[in-house]
């Protein structure tokens, strides 16, 4: 499979008409091979029209053969070997450990999803018998189960060429729910959004899915983004990238003539709280992980710790040398783009200049095309409280460290801030019923809440929420990371006194599928 | 417990300031006393503030606590005996059979919730728990739960004036979830809503629910609501009415610097589909129950049946003979309003204004005030699909037959149609090879696909949904009726290494709730 420069659209492989973009060398800044023809209305319009009459087919496959599809792709992945590896690595200025561990992070998403299909809790299989003797009247059968919502669109994520792209969270989840895929890929890894694609490709052809189950289209600008979510075949929306670009989505899509959900994952400072205890106990070590988690990627994670809440005092002194130390050992990251870098450094910039912030530390200076420095400033509280353009976004190795005055400052402080899809507190058993004082707010502010760590590392598993409160997310009742991503492209239908011979399997009353089902709202281990 | 005209906002009973409202006697056309006080922006501005402020109290209550508060309202709403049913005959036209009947249904509604919040079920508690010796990575601990949005404001319904009311449905599963409520009352029927409201009052004293879990608004015009849905404290809105009114709170909603989920119900024409074999075998059966249906409660059902499609022939002719014969024995029925009785004069007058549509039978004259008469028309295939205004919605007890050249005709009208709360098939088993093709096309139209019955009778139960695709509802996602009515007002929280003492109950090891919970994706029914 040879990167090519074209656009799949189902089994087709076409060229783009709509211009012409390049990946760069990450680390150069120079120009790769080939150019990737754009989409233009036309190939959306396709796109979204195969993908449409694809859905009724797909989503009546059967859960096995969706699952083997699923691991089929897992396969395809796999396969591109160290082809693909370089790829990603080339585009996106990532190590190679990183990216190999992104990829298997990928392949394990894929399998995790082949699994829930499998076992098919997802459909929440609901059944109430009939009762024809009930007085004063009586109760028709109903059962109701998940359907997934129709074609989705994906948009590939800049920070995650492997597992928030083409065949990421977004796409494994949407497909498993039995929703076909227009993937729209991010500019900035159209090489390593073209292999992954034909590994889904082939995957479809395999497994004898239906063609425009999968579709993957290139283009720069806004445009095809918007054609995409304005198209009224398509039915729900995954994003994950900047707060501009996705309330852009959720607006364009909110204004539609039949309105769709989109989840658009879009920012978070993600707060970290040190309480005095475990100030008092281990500052050094603290500070060392922190720094650690902060310089991770080139802190290009959407759970960075871009907000340190402490109480001042010798501990937070101690904790701010040590951090600043740590901080200026920190080599400079190439980051994925030259957008992102020149964002990250306008945003420290900016930050540096604002009344009552000091740069406490930078990192070592961009030795290459590309890297940007890690940076640790600190303020006060009345700063902090008093300048909302403090708790913005600094996407990269920048943080903020708040001092406060007490422990009713810092959680005013976070009752202030706007939706986290992270906070992480750092106590001791002595901070225990201090911290107890702060979970309401924080669980009300915040889609994790995590004790003595960092929000960087998101298991993909089954109780995992990365998600949160507006704005870190479009719609805080979801997630996209683990088994729960499903629900985003589900909705529940019933079906009342419908003859066995016409419900489908999950709800047949001699369960074929052997579902855990609900009867009157109980489960029923035993079908 | 005497209606006064007063606000209820947390304990206090208020006048409000903002003019006077009136109900009227549906039967009479006169003023009923007293006069309502309209809700100021001050007064908005307090119900939502001690509503923010309950919520983080009266979420942390016990679910013992919670479900003894609804088993309370349930059981104070009955005390209220006769005054609440004649109050509510009164304003709402509505025969006193119906009205025992539909508090029949809003107590036992309350009650279910009550067993729900018991249950804990809906609390999705999920444990994935830690692996040190994970390789290459420690797994960390992580268990989520659902927790409620926040403060909710709930518009009364005209049409279930204590079902879909001020401690109907949306304002069970919002209590239940843990969210206080405030709403705002339907100005059709601001006595019986005080009275409900006082019942929902005293409950929140007798069981010591913070004061702001509850409180009542009147006002007349759009504004108070507009007021409540643009508040920063308030979380999520639940609303069943016109699509005009659902289309603008959503709209106004998705304008916020912070956007909350609008659950709207707006409008449905819930098709009919005959069936060759069915007809052929009981078609005056079926145009009886039919006409019933359509009947009932004049006609002031969302899911009235206000389209039948069906094939053409002397079947079809017999239906239309019989349903016509029957319909003409309907007596006027008194509505709910004379705004709704208007509206409903000018669709029907409209729909037989259109050309190819024909009269076949009107039902007995008004003979009173507020009354109107059934109407039943008919159509063809090509009229219909060239005239979009032919599938709007008549809220009442009007109803448009299309003649249809085939099944494939009849399937594509489907295809065409706008989102439905319900769609009914009418088979017999000759029938059941056509119907299978259908079906993918019926889930994707509707919530509820119902065999041989009608949509009227929404049963409250766990496999209930109530809801459907766009316009239908503004949010496939959800159901306004049954248990799943609940996680419209939840959303997930993770929380990661969390001490014991720290955890939530719910996800405590030591299970103190006796939930069920999901370890690593599976269910244990044993803790």
């Amino acid at each position: 499979m040879n990167i090519e420069g074209n656009l799949i659209i189902g089994y087709q492989r076409v060229r783009g008409a709509s211009g012409e973009l390049y990946a760069m060398n990450a680390a150069t800044g120079e120009r790769l091979q080939p150019g990737f023809g754009g989409a233009t209305q036309l190939e959306v319009d396709l796109a979204c029209e195969i993908a449409w009459r694809a859905f009724d087919l797909y989503r009546q496959t059967t859960p096995e053969e969706r699952a083997r599809f699923l691991d089929a792709i897992a396969e395809n992945i796999l396969e591109l070997g160290n082809t693909l590896v370089e790829r990603c690595e080339l585009e996106s200025g990532l190590p190679r450990a990183r990216v190999e561990g992104e990829r298997n992070r990928t392949v394990s998403q894929l399998r995790m999803f082949a699994d829930v299909v499998r076992e098919g809790d997802y459909l929440e299989a609901r059944i109430d018998l009939a009762m024809p003797e009930r007085k004063p009247l009586p109760r028709v059968d109903l059962r109701s189960h998940n359907i997934p919502v129709g074609p989705v669109v994906v948009f590939g994520a800049s920070n995650f060429p492997l597992a928030f792209s083409v065949a990421g969270g977004d796409t494994a989840s949407a497909l498993a729910a039995g929703c076909p895929v227009v993937v729209k890929a991010h500019s900035a890894h159209p090489g390593t959004s073209e292999l992954v694609g034909l590994a889904v490709r082939k995957a479809v052809e395999e497994c004898g899915m239906p063609e425009g189950t999968f579709s993957l289209l290139f283009g720069s600008g806004r445009e095809i983004g918007k054609m995409l979510v304005l198209d009224r075949r398509i039915k729900a929306v995954g994003f994950t990238g900047s707060r501009y670009a996705g309330t852009e989505l959720v607006k364009e899509a909110a204004a539609r003539a039949e309105p769709i959900p989109v989840y658009a994952e879009m920012s978070s400072i993600n707060p970290v709280l040190l309480f005095p205890g475990a100030l008092e106990a281990r500052c050094n070590e603290i500070a060392e992980t922190f720094v650690k988690s902060l310089a991770l990627g080139g802190g290009q994670f959407c759970t960075n710790p871009g907000l340190v809440l402490a109480v001042e005092g010798t501990a937070l002194d101690q904790f701010l040398d040590v951090a600043a130390s740590e901080l200026r050992k920190v080599p400079a990251a190439t980051m994925l783009t030259d957008g992102i870098r020149r964002s990250y450094e306008i945003a420290v910039a900016d930050m540096q200049a604002r009344r009552h912030v000091e740069t406490l530390a930078r990192g070592g200076q961009a030795m290459g095309h590309g890297q940007a420095q890690a940076a640790l400033m600190v303020t006060n509280y009345q700063a902090f409280k008093s300048d909302s353009q403090l708790s913005e976004e600094m996407f990269g190795a920048a943080s903020l460290v708040v001092r406060c005055p007490s422990l009713d400052a810092m959680l005013d402080l976070m009752e202030s801030l706007e939706g986290q899809l992270t906070v992480a507190l750092h106590v001791d058993e002595s901070d225990y019923s201090d911290a107890r004082r702060f979970i309401p707010t924080l669980e009300r502010r915040a889609g994790r809440v995590l004790v003595n760590g960092f929000g960087t590392g998101v298991e993909v598993g089954h109780a995992m929420v990365h998600g949160g409160p507006y704005p870190s997310t479009s719609d805080g009742r979801a997630t996209s990371v683990g088994s729960l991503a499903i629900r985003r492209f589900l909705r529940p239908v019933c079906y009342q006194d419908m003859p066995e011979t016409l419900l489908p399997p999950s709800l047949q009353s001699s369960n074929p599928l052997e579902l855990t089902r609900r009867f009157d709202g109980k489960l029923s281990l035993i079908a």
